[in-house]
């Protein structure tokens, strides 16, 4: 698996700085991956021709954010076999509620791994396909494991803090 | 637009009970159509084959049903500039309010014409169809108005009815 | 249907700045456009005689826009059978739910062709009402398709600016 | 105030058994009443002259029930400056939460009465109409102060039942 | 009817600002008001020692305005035959659905006049409170049938304001 | 804290088959409670005199159960210090979120210890009802206890089923 | 009960300044507590073994506060028969409508008492332990009863402003 | 990979109807799978202890199904960094919507992978699970690729028999 990677696909470069928390835990943990701007209503054929070929190429996981009637991670599942993640961006006047029904409502036989609304989802992503394709990387897996060791002391750390503020 | 006609697009053979509601009311208007089973997920390239089809053969209309995730619509939208209208099918737990965003809420440049959840929305789908190909068919802007008036009787029926029986 | 415009309705001025997104295509598209400001509860009379007036004079679509409980759309649906666009406005604190679930739960016979909640819907009411009207009109269909191919190339060439960002 | 009555506009006749509720509090005040099928959307004319005919004969309060896009209090209250109480109709899909919205988030100046979802609000738009006709009919009053100690002592006698039955 | 007035109550006094927009209509109608802090949770008996004594003292509407788990059009409601006009503030976490949710939902018997959450409807609960009085006041009848007019006329002049931008 | 109880509150005699699941979780943990039928909006002197008498009775907690606009757990903390539990009835067209709503969001000063919608909050009541009477009763506190650890072997026993069942 | 204390646990540190609320009160109510971080995910072992200590010494009351999917205030309940008290927090992007479901709708046996979304909410499990832990602390109960006094008179203090100013 | 399986646990018992449609899927791939009922409230420590031991034994993916307050996938991802699928079971009062925010929203670093809502989200677990071995699997990935080409076949037959009944 040493050529594979996690293809990044946002519906809108305005969704950029959300997922540069995506990239930041990708970088973390190690893992390539390719970032792309790609509408599933604008530009449908250049999703279905990046998703075939970033799968010839060895994309392990897809990840993918969108706002709204968020179609792009259903529509990328449409198109692949791999595992698709779906991130749903809040920021419409409905705070995202129609992005995450649009993600995770998916019928059977084409699931999208859905994670939680905005932020904390766009770290999720990562650390789900990190988890994912750590299954055939020992590597990988010895970083994923280190990473939440280095979780639960930033929480044992935090709390040290707070005792010391309560004095 | 002798050849003009409506294509229906069902995700699911499931929704054809919900769907005849559509075509009795573009029978009554004496409006052709073809209804096809085609998923935007199982069958992404049934439905863009399908929908670029269409168009050339004179297709003026679409109408896409679908529940949970609705993407039927969307999809078909992203393949075609003829109006699309969407119905979102009620019957899963969230009772169609996933379907309704997931139709709604489509980002700019890529409009699907929403109308109501469930039965209502299959009848006004048909309804709405029959406005837009009457801009440029006065005998069907007739037909149309026609039924307008006689929906307005119904409603006056009931009312001498319920008179009768509150005397 | 050389004389055919579309004509939009709102709710209230403080409407303006989300209706100058719709106005905004229309003149993109080089269709003629009427807007008011007129209520469905403070001047309905206004409406209708607007409405009934609009439709003589070769109004082929109309957009309305409210906010809170938006019945503009459904007044006006009621008093006319050309194709009704409601746009949902934002901005009460329910977020626009309630106008979304106003605007599109319209009952059987009398539809509204609803879009999205805010800004994407006041762009898309405009891209719906120039699909509906390119039916007729050969050269607006080409320009519809124009602006397909145009909205297509945005996304590609966003996407060119992202690679680069991420060399 | 001899001549006073209330007018109840149903906008299908398919909420009669929910009214009969409304009729039987009415009765059981000694209020008269009429009760008239008319749609906000199918009959806007006819809901418009009945108004302002109620008005010129004594109308006091108008009760208006309605589902979905539940626009018939607020077209009511359009036309009229006597109260105007709102019963949110379920039954269809999102139970009501779409009559409720539309029912109850009228724009300032022109308000919806608007009571409780279903069979509770139907009760409630009977008692409400006589707590405001009581004001001017003083054995109106007496009837409705007679009304609330029924309730209570009822409630009491529940719980002397209960009591029995945990004995 | 000469010595009715209106009895306002706010279960904070940070509610004033938003109350201001109902004092003002009620000015505007020369309606008499007294306005109160009193809460349903912290001083119940001050709230229904009020509301006996206001009911005595001629009070022939009550104003109820509260957030989160609004009680207190309820609480008031449980105390008197006179109309309970409640407003469901927003401002909380919830937006005011919460307000909403606890004003309107009442069970058969004690019903409260529900009006739009925040401003809309601290607009609202005093033009229907003046509709209300009105039915006994022919004086008042005429002030709120001449504002209806005057709603009327600012919206055809905001209409032709907007005429004038557009030319 | 010999004599002390739970004193059950339900708004209507309805919510009785509910509550039999609080009085078996009571009963089996041998705790003994009185239960009654009174409305925070038909018999609010009821309520406020029996919460009071309660207390000095003995009372250790009240339970409240509650539908729609549910102000009973509300009303009963607004007239005692001891906790209150509210449970939000479901079964009105909201399904228990109103209720949920009405009861959970409390202003600060006046808490209610809110358990879930239905039937597991109507166990949960109970639950919660012992562990805290268990602070001051060393006796109850082990059959809590026991208790806890019965419902682990119950899942563990179901579980040694699910593998035979799967074998 | 001379040692007994309130365990406060915060999924994050920047749950604090919400949770100085809490504090705030327990300190007027001279109510011993602690106060710490630790995370129902990232140190589920901490949270285990920090509740079973705390129980052992003297801990009578958990108040947990989360946001988004609010596991805490359940994972503690799973290791405590403790009164445990849940806080769900906004800040995120549904405003805390998450952690309010992932912290009430818990299964029969495990009872979690919830109080409001926010710093309603933060106050009030604060006042809730007071009034568990004053059911075995008579000078307690006696600071209780006379903190809710004082909240009267700050309402009736407000009340009587208001008139000052509204004269 | 040869050892690897999927591990299944339903909060509940009751869940096992919903779950076999999980099994069916997994059988069909020919994936290996245990099953097991056990609770993050009610038996944590087995659902610690068992996610240990089953990750040293193989354990690729956990897929875990909950209502209410749904925790066990959280719980369950807080011990182990294989990933883990969560199914939002309705079948409570809020039909499932509780039970997707407390599966879907986790916080940054403790992913679940969550799907659909009931039976379309049971089978998409199963179809998610194997796509994730599949990435370490060649024939397992052509299994899930023919089941994908065998799911457009059979929407292809499904219009196929439309278009004869519509003959």
């Amino acid at each position: 698996m040493s050529n594979s990677f996690v293809a990044i696909i946002m519906g809108s470069d305005s969704d950029l700085p959300l997922l540069e928390n995506t990239m930041a835990v990708l970088k973390e943990f190690d893992i390539k991956y390719e970032a792309r701007v790609a509408s599933a209503h604008r530009t449908p054929d250049v999703v279905s021709e990046y998703v075939t070929d970033a799968e010839k190429r060895g994309c392990a996981v897809f990840i993918c954010a969108a706002g709204l009637a968020a179609h792009l991670a259903g529509a990328v599942a449409a198109r692949t076999t791999r595992p698709v993640i779906g991130i749903p961006c809040d920021g419409g006047p409905l705070s995202g509620i129609d992005a995450l029904y649009s993600t995770v409502q998916m019928p059977g036989g084409i699931p999208v791994a859905t994670v939680a609304v905005g932020k904390a989802g766009a770290k999720n992503a990562a650390y789900l396909a990190a988890q994912i394709m750590a299954l055939a990387d020992k590597d990988l897996d010895e970083r994923v494991k280190a990473n939440r060791v280095k979780a639960c002391e930033e929480v044992i750390e935090k709390d040290r803090k707070l005792q010391e503020k309560l004095k």
